[in-house]
C-alpha cells in the first residue's frame, strides 16, 4: 500500500470543492466553511453515526440515505452543526440537499448533508444557498484539500490521506477527509470523515466495512469524553476501478478491509495529535484480560481520565493514578497480577511499585509520543487505545469557544 | 437542628488531634499530616468504601473491623495513600493499628486507619510510629480542628461541621471532618469523612443510616470523574448521649437520618467548592424522566462533562454542551421534550433555543454558585448533582501534584 496525493479526489472518478460562505459571523474572510464532494458516477454509500439521542438532523438524514444505500454527493458546513434546532432544522438539511441535487443527474435522495460547529442555532440559509453554488461551481478533482480545509472547526490542521494498493489484480485507491478536535469520545467524536474509493464493492459488504473500520479506529480514540450530537463516518465506492465486486468474506474484501482500517486509524490518530491543546499523543496498551471487553474497559478508563491525562501533560510517570484509572474501570482481574510500563519501563510490578528510575520515566513522557503497556494477568483478553493529554490550551478553546 | 462549635468533638465523649510527622519530605515544618479521633468509650462504627479494585490496604482494613462493627479510634495520614503496596502495605496497616491501640483500653481490632495521599509509595513507618505517638499525646476534645487540618492534602480549607439537635426528648450531635479535593467522582472520590455522634444507635442501623447518607452525598458529586483507591466515609456512634437506643424504622431514626444526611450534604457540597482549581459550584437538578436512574444519567453527564465544565469556568451559557451530554447519557426520553434552564431563564425548550437574552445568561454564571434545571417530559424521575468547574488551576495543579 502506497500513500499517495489527492484525499478524498485521489480515488478515480470523485470531485470536491471548498469554499467561504460566511457562516460563522466572526471568521475572517478567507476561512473556508463549506465543502462539497462528488462521485460523478453512482455510488455505493454507508455509515456509522452517533449514538447520541440528540442526534442532529444531517445524522437523521444521512442515516435514510445510507439505509438506502446509494449517494453521489455529500455537502459539509462547518461554523453551525444545525443540532438542536428541532423540526426546522430536518427542513433545512432538506432543503440544502434539493440545492445541491438541482441540476445534477441525481436527487436530494442521494445527496449526503453534515453540519458541524455551534449546536442550537438555526443555520443561516441564505449563505448555505451562496455556499451551495458556490461549491459546485468550484468542484474539481485538484480541490480535495479546500474541503479537508473548510471542514475545519477548532483543527489546526486540514486532515487529508489518501492510499493506492492492488486488489485483484488492479490497482485501487481508498481517500479520506476528516476533521474534529474536541467533543472527541468513542461512539464517536464531533468528528466527520468522509471516505471515498473507486473500489467496486457489492452494496450489502458496505457496511460491515465501514463499520469494523470505525470500531478498530475512531472508536478507540479519546480528547475529552464528550460524545457528539454530529459524529459521522462515511464511505463512498464508485466502483470506477478496474476490478471484480467485491462480496463479503472474499480474500479482496479482507484486503480492502485491511487498507480501510489503515486509512481510518491514520485520520483518529491524527484527530488525537491535533486534539484541542494536545500536546501527546498516547497510546495505551492493555492485555491479559479475561477477555477484550475488559481489556477495552480498562484502556478506555486510562484515556478518558483526567488525572492521568494532567500526568501525560505534567511530563509525570505517576503510575499511581494509572493504577486508580484500572482499579475503578469495572474489569475483574487480580491486582497483584498487574503490570504498568511506559515504553520499555517498567513503572509497576504485581500491584506495586517497580524499581525504575523516575528521571527516565519522565524523559519518556517528555517525547511528544509514547505508549502505557497494562498487564492484568495471563488472560487472552487485549485492547489498544489512543488519547491525548488535558492541558491549559484545552482549558482555553473550550472556556471561550463561542465567544 | 443548630451548627455548634468543636467538629468531630462537639459530640459528648470524642477527642482528637493532628500533629506534624514529616510523611512527605517537600511539606513545610508546619504542615500537619496526622490525625488521630478517639471516642472515650467503645462505639459502634460502620462505613462505606470506594468500590475500585485497586483499593488501599487501609480500606481493606477498615471494612474487617466495620464487619465487626465496634471501634474506638480512627488515625489518619496524609501524604501518603499507601495503595498500591502490596503485602508490605497490609502489614503496616496492621502495625499501625497496633502502635495506635498500644496502652489504650481497646485492642488494635477497634482501631482504624485511613491514608490519603500519593499511590504506589511505601509508607514512611518510622514517621508514622512517631507521628500515633505525637497523636497521643496531643489527644484533647478541643482539637478536631487540628484533625480537619491534618487530613489535608490539595484541599485548601479544613473541613469540620457539627450539629446538634433534639431526638427523642434529649440532644444529640453529629460531628464531621472530611477532606478531598481531587480525584473525586461519585463511589466515591479520593475523600475521607469521618463522621462521630453521641447518639444510641442500635449496631444493626448502623450501616443503613450511613449507607443512604453517603449515596445522597458524596456519591452525588463530581470533581475529576476519577475514583480513588481510599475513599472512604465512617460514622461512629457512641451513645454517650441520654437517649434510647434508635432501632431501625423508629421515627428516631428517620429523624437522625435526617440529620446525617444533613451533614453529610454539607460536606459533600464543600469538597466541591474546594475542589481542586474550582471557582463555580454547580448543581444540576433533572426531572420529568421515566425514572430515578434515567435521571440520575442525565444530571451525571453534565456534571462528568468535560465541556460543560469548561464552559462553567467559561461563564459561557452554552446549552448546546449540556444538550449534547444530556443525548449521550443513555437515557430515554423524547428530545422534543427536552427543557434546559439556568436558574430560572429558559435556555432550550422543546430540544431547540428558547428566547433568552444571552447576556442575561452568561451574568448568573458569572456568580459563583447557579442551578441547571434539565426536564426531560412529564415522568416522575428525578435526581440532582454536584460538580465544579474545569479550570486553568485544575491542569496546574494535576500537572505538578507530586513535582
Amino acid at each position: 500500500m502506497k500513500m499517495i496525493e489527492g484525499g478524498v479526489c485521489a480515488p478515480i472518478g470523485y470531485m470536491a470543492s471548498g469554499v467561504h460562505a460566511g457562516i460563522k459571523d466572526s471568521s475572517p474572510k478567507d476561512k473556508l466553511d463549506c465543502a462539497l464532494i462528488v462521485s460523478t458516477q453512482p455510488a455505493y454509500v454507508s455509515g456509522v453515526f452517533t449514538k447520541n439521542l440528540m442526534k442532529s438532523p444531517p445524522v437523521y438524514w444521512n442515516q435514510k440515505v445510507c439505509e438506502a444505500g446509494e449517494a453521489q454527493a455529500v455537502f459539509i458546513n462547518s461554523g453551525n452543526a444545525n443540532a438542536a434546532t428541532g423540526e426546522p432544522g430536518h427542513e433545512d438539511v432538506k432543503t440544502t440537499a434539493e440545492w445541491v441535487a438541482n441540476g445534477a443527474q441525481y436527487g436530494p435522495e442521494n445527496v449526503l448533508i453534515c453540519s458541524t460547529g455551534v449546536i442550537g442555532v438555526p443555520l443561516p440559509m441564505n449563505k448555505i444557498e451562496n455556499g451551495v453554488d458556490d461549491c459546485i461551481d468550484a468542484l474539481s478533482a485538484q480541490r480535495g484539500l479546500d474541503a479537508a480545509k473548510a471542514i475545519m472547526t477548532t483543527d489546526t490542521e486540514a486532515k487529508e490521506y489518501s492510499v493506492e494498493f492492488e486488489l485483484g489484480g488492479s490497482m485501487v485507491r481508498i481517500g479520506a477527509v476528516a476533521k474534529g478536535s474536541g467533543m472527541i469520545s468513542p461512539n464517536m467524536a464531533t468528528m466527520i470523515c468522509i471516505l471515498t474509493t473507486d473500489a467496486n464493492i457489492a452494496k450489502e459488504a458496505m457496511y460491515p466495512l465501514v463499520k469494523a473500520a470505525a470500531d478498530i479506529s475512531f472508536n478507540r480514540i479519546c480528547i475529552d469524553n464528550d460524545m457528539s450530537t454530529s459524529d459521522t463516518v462515511m464511505l463512498f465506492a464508485n466502483g470506477r476501478s478496474d476490478i471484480e465486486e467485491i462480496s463479503i468474506g472474499s480474500p479482496e474484501f479482507s484486503e480492502f478491509q485491511t487498507a480501510l482500517n489503515e486509512v481510518s486509524t491514520h485520520m483518529a490518530h491524527w484527530l488525537v495529535k491535533d486534539g484541542e491543546g494536545s500536546t501527546k499523543f498516547v497510546e495505551i496498551k492493555v492485555s491479559g484480560t479475561e477477555n477484550n471487553d475488559d481489556a477495552s474497559a480498562v484502556a478506555r478508563a486510562i484515556g478518558n481520565s483526567q488525572l492521568c491525562k494532567t500526568a501525560f501533560f505534567g511530563e509525570d510517570p505517576n503510575w499511581g493514578r494509572f493504577a486508580a484509572a484500572i482499579g475503578y474501570a469495572e474489569a475483574q482481574f487480580d491486582p497483584t497480577h498487574l503490570k504498568i510500563s511506559l515504553n520499555s519501563i517498567l513503572l509497576c510490578d504485581g500491584g506495586i511499585a517497580a524499581d525504575f528510575v523516575e528521571e527516565d520515566a519522565a524523559a519518556i513522557m517528555k517525547k511528544g509520543e509514547f505508549t502505557i503497556h497494562v498487564s492484568a494477568g495471563s488472560g487472552p483478553g487485549e485492547a489498544v487505545f489512543w488519547t491525548s493529554d488535558l492541558s491549559h490550551d484545552y482549558v482555553s478553546i473550550n472556556a471561550d469557544y463561542r465567544t
